[in-house]
């Protein structure tokens, strides 16, 4: 650091002297997961303050083998789902004594921002929503560096991928309509190329097979609001029309709601029912009332930063798969309760 | 770096023979912002590819004064007007060539993740949607690291604060309302100690005044969609009824006209005008159609990323307001245009 940063030139040994600790209680007191005692703890904070002392990672990421940095590549943050998924990945990377370099990535093509987070030896790298190529997977293992994708599911050498059980959480979904009486099921599907999309599928169609139903028509929504308006006016403008969909996720449910009723002059749950994926927060909007799926985000996070923390104390190879199990909530849209959440384990 | 790390031994050496260009070619192409022909950068990065060559930005770090990292607070994701523009922001710093460290922190308590940021020597701060308490504000200008706030207004020393002008945006609300003959006007306020806020309040008062209108009643709604049903079931629920509520953010208004219509049986636009802030995608949904004000977030951020190079090159004591021009959408909510988005400047 050049001169221009005047805290630079205070050092963990005037703050131990001062605290009248060793230069190690000082380091201990700044590194996550070291042992200190509370007492000792409180005298290197108030000597620190006092002299404006602050540990300075990038000197120590030279004599340790970490940096305390996770990259974290994420997407679409419009949707809320995702939104949520990174507030509470950051709060939890955070509490673990680390801190995250995020960057935005298209669904499928991220190499550069890789490469970027690299660049800096991230100690780990987190994707969510988003793939990772077997060409930068490559990079990863070569360089040692543990990758853990949420909410996808990657069929690549030395990762580590965290999703909730799509597809038991979709069968659920099926056979709920089926024992509602409805007959003509639709699915309506997220991206097409995401596993989360294909999981939830072939769980649905699990699901109705069970109790002797099949799909009755499909479209594909894209997991975006408009994507799902389109998709919902083009299966409700077939001549035989469903009289029950599955979104893929919250966002196209809701769209879906609104062309039913606005385009359609349809009664939601009563001509059409409609269940959606996510829970997000406006499900529970009085508006909408919407049947869907908790994916249990805190589980999912807490999994992804013990991984994080297993690989990079271990170092190994990787290939794991952990499925998080998620609830369905009933509401309205599909007959529920009108106004009270009854979580239901996915049954 | 310890020898765990394969691709560490590869130096910008090797990448330069391999690619027949000269060691500062190799820096220059990998440095933010610095100048390299484009035959050249072709070069380097086919060789760096194949050697699996990456730039270490921490040993970079130590011979020049910068990380090219930049320290980010934000809070509450799961508001869509902060995670916009959390994404927006992390895409400019993206384009800038930098990387943004990530933290969650309370709206306003922040100092231990700001001291944690320091520690990573980010070459500036930026804070959205939260403050900066003066004992922080007194170490970030001692460690000469500026900080830049978005969407909030701070009343300390070297600070660049970036918001739309609130005030302007919400008398054109409130000059709107009294226009289309309504005469029983509410407001309701965000977190009340916030500057976004406050500077609703008093713009929308004065847009009223200029009219000859003042305010008939007002309720607390905290930003949050609960908040906003609370403060509209106490609005609502009067002897004599607001005709009309200015709603100082979209979740709190989006509750609003669920809760005239679903709890009171009331007409939107007719028996209850509502307008809210921020032109959340939501605002633009079938059944909300609702009028609010665009920020204009590509905007806010552009001006934050310029202000942070501007600062990073200068270290200049700074303190600057910088009030990007926001846009009025007139939609059904308050008797306009019924499907068309027709942005208006705010007059």
């Amino acid at each position: 650091m050049t001169e221009q940063s005047g805290s630079g030139r205070i050092t963990a040994n005037d703050v131990a002297r001062l605290a009248g600790v060793s230069r190690s209680a000082v380091s201990r007191a700044f590194t996550p997961g070291a042992y200190v005692s509370r007492d000792t703890r409180a005298k290197v904070e108030r000597a620190a303050d006092l002299l404006g002392y602050r540990p300075d990672m990038l000197a120590r990421s030279l004599t340790t083998s970490r940096t305390f940095l996770v990259g974290v590549i994420t997407t679409h943050l419009d949707n809320p789902f995702y939104a949520t998924l990174l507030q509470r990945l950051i709060e939890e990377i955070q509490r673990a004594g680390m801190a995250a370099v995020t960057f935005i990535a298209d669904e499928t093509s991220n190499d550069e921002r890789i490469s970027q987070l690299l660049s800096y030896r991230v100690d780990a790298l987190v994707l969510t929503n988003t793939s990772l190529s077997s060409k930068m997977s490559v990079r990863c293992a070569r360089g040692d560096t543990p990758v853990i994708a949420i909410n996808r599911y990657l069929e690549v050498d030395n990762i580590v991928s965290v999703t909730c059980d799509n597809e038991l959480a979709s069968a659920a979904i099926g056979k709920l309509f089926v024992k509602k009486g409805r007959r003509r099921i639709a699915y309506m599907a997220g991206e097409p190329d995401t596993s989360s999309s294909r999981d939830r599928e072939r769980g649905f169609r699990a699901g109705l097979s069970e109790l002797g139903a099949t799909l009755h028509s499909s479209a594909v929504g894209n997991y975006s609001h408009d994507g799902g308006v389109r998709a919902a006016r083009e299966l409700l403008s077939s001549s035989v029309r469903p009289d029950a969909i599955f979104c893929a996720n919250d966002l196209m449910a809701l769209a879906t709601v609104d062309v039913a009723r606005k385009d359609f002059g349809l009664d939601v749950p009563g001509d059409l029912m409609v269940a959606g994926f996510d829970n997000s927060d406006a499900a529970a909007w009085a508006t909408y009332r919407l049947t869907s799926v908790d994916q249990n985000i805190p589980g999912m996070v807490r999994s992804a930063v013990e991984e994080i923390e297993a690989a990079v104390v271990e170092r190994g190879r990787m290939r794991r798969r952990v499925l998080i199990p998620p609830t369905l909530v009933e509401r309205e849209s599909t007959g529920g309760p009108k106004s009270i959440d009854e979580p239901k384990y996915g049954s």
